[in-house]
């Protein structure tokens, strides 16, 4: 990316490994994430370009001396954070605060939208999957780089547990992901907040129950009369924008939480006096995928979810570009890149 | 209070039973709050005056028809926020949120800084207390009624626990309450960030194992500093301004929690970012002290937690004015009035 609505798909120097705690993987599967629109509309002019992409399925290639749990020809996902396993914050769960960890992309590391991607952390960071690369449900194991483990953190940040009321904001993939991750773990009714008809389609397979489609002060009034005039006890804020986060606090009820995954594009969070006076708890943030993928696998693996569902287009490297488009313009839920 | 600035002792219309759940009571023992002094600084002048206080001991005079817990000549502790007891919230052990709740003092309702106070939800409100009126304990069991309370809130809500490295941003009565708290809870540093000598030095009574004493970005950084770099894992923020939750949040270790408990008075929480891509979690709110004077209770009455010591100075009814002032002026940490 050379900078905003500008995406080209260029040669960059071929990945190898460099450190003893590397490998290096052929990326067979990846895809356009939500928040590669941020840049995709904001991002300065660059003459040298940022690599792209932090969602990858792949096979391993090569690895240095020191990597003891992945070997050549193993097909590995990849979180969209890599981490080295060890670290005080990978020990506890939280990978993305890994000290010796990062983040895919830019203009020393390989992005997953491209054809190999150095590991600087094999071990910490790529999981094995323990099926075929051309399984059918690649889809729903791609997910577990990103949106699916990004919903779950939203869901548990939100403290979403058996029998609760739970309200996604957003309908995009992450939102999407978060209605499935919500039922999951128990949420009695799950209120989509979004506009789009096929999302909405798709959020009520994956278990919304109700949704609303207004916004702001409407749509804040809608969910009181949905909850009894309370608020929903756990709100999963899957966009990222201060309108938003005002609406999802304000759908809360009194001891609610909110639980945060959109990459907030203010450096303020709205109502300040209604979370406090109600004791609104605000939690989330950039999900530790890679503490989520082994839960969430045997869900995947045994069809119990399909978040691979989110995925409605698919390209091929030449058609990454477009790609972007599509999302932006909302003529795509998520867009699957195969190689 | 007639404005800022402006406090004086009325007379108001006795206090009253009206309705079958109410109590009458006549204060023993009241106090001026930090959070009084919000109004103080700040409140536009008014022809009517608001009445104010909404800590206080005292004894109960007469009931309705419908009180079953407590009766005339109990001594009874009320919380900062009187509450059913029956509703949802309530049932939750979240009485500030009561359904048929309220607060203190206004133009309707009686304040704890006045002879006596009209108990709207007698059952649900009042705690008999098992001491005469007159017992050395009564600074500490007058705490209950919400600054020790709030602290424990804090630090409930900052997530202390056995081992973990505990922060208090502010000095006030409450920050000392969050010291006692976290020590209680099991911290096993306390960092208090204060620059009061009188004040510091209690809380290193209280259990503050640190004391740091810059602001803003000197802050952040000693606190770094002590903690290998990582920040606290429990931040109580225990004033209310915008800089000093910026400073809370930026303390606070990756995973970490900050909990809430000055009066926010600003629409925004600061550092959207930090706290987002650090996964610190806020919470914290109007602490439920009704819920927390029985777990709190024995610890003052076996002499385990003295939060009494906050009071540094003692007035009667016409000393309040000047008190608002000494507290204000920070002469004195936190003012009890005797009647």
């Amino acid at each position: 990316m050379y900078g905003a609505g500008d995406v080209r798909v260029d040669t960059v120097p071929d990945a190898r490994i460099v450190g003893p705690t590397d490998a290096l993987v052929t990326v067979t599967r990846a895809c356009i994430c939500g928040s590669d629109l941020w840049p995709y509309n904001k991002m300065a002019p660059t003459g040298v370009g940022n690599r792209m992409g932090h969602e990858f399925i792949g096979r391993v290639e090569a690895v240095g001396a020191d990597v003891r749990t992945v070997k050549r020809g193993d097909l590995v996902v990849a979180p969209f954070a890599w981490s080295d396993g060890t670290c005080e914050f990978c020990r506890q769960g939280l990978q993305t605060s890994c000290l010796h960890g990062g983040w895919w992309g830019g203009t020393e590391l390989d992005g997953g939208q491209g054809e190999a991607v150095r590991i600087p952390q094999a071990d910490g960071t790529l999981v094995v999957l323990p099926v075929a690369a051309d399984h059918a449900l690649m889809p729903s194991l791609l997910t577990l780089s990103d949106v699916m483990g990004t919903g779950h953190h939203a869901a548990l940040a939100a403290r979403v547990r058996p029998g609760v009321i739970a309200a996604v904001v957003g309908d995009g993939a992450v939102g999407l992901c978060g209605v499935i991750a919500a039922r999951r773990l128990g949420a009695e009714r799950i209120i989509l907040l979004g506009r789009h008809a096929d999302r909405i389609a798709l959020a009520r397979d994956f278990g919304a129950t109700d949704v609303v489609e207004a916004r702001g002060d409407e749509a804040v009034e809608r969910v009181r009369e949905l909850t009894g005039g309370l608020g929903a006890h756990a709100v999963l804020e899957c966009v990222g924008l201060e309108t938003a986060m005002a609406t999802a606090i304000a759908i809360a009820r009194p001891g609610g939480a909110v639980g945060r995954v959109g990459v907030p594009q203010d450096s303020t969070i709205p109502n300040a006096k209604p979370s406090f006076y109600r004791n609104v708890t605000i939690g989330g943030g950039p999900a530790p995928v890679r503490a989520y993928i082994e839960e969430l696998l045997p869900d995947v693996l045994e069809g119990r979810i399909q978040p691979g569902r989110v995925f409605d287009r698919v390209t091929d490297l030449d058609g990454v570009p477009a790609g972007y488009r599509a999302m932006n313009d909302r003529e795509a839920i998520k867009v699957m890149i195969a190689f």
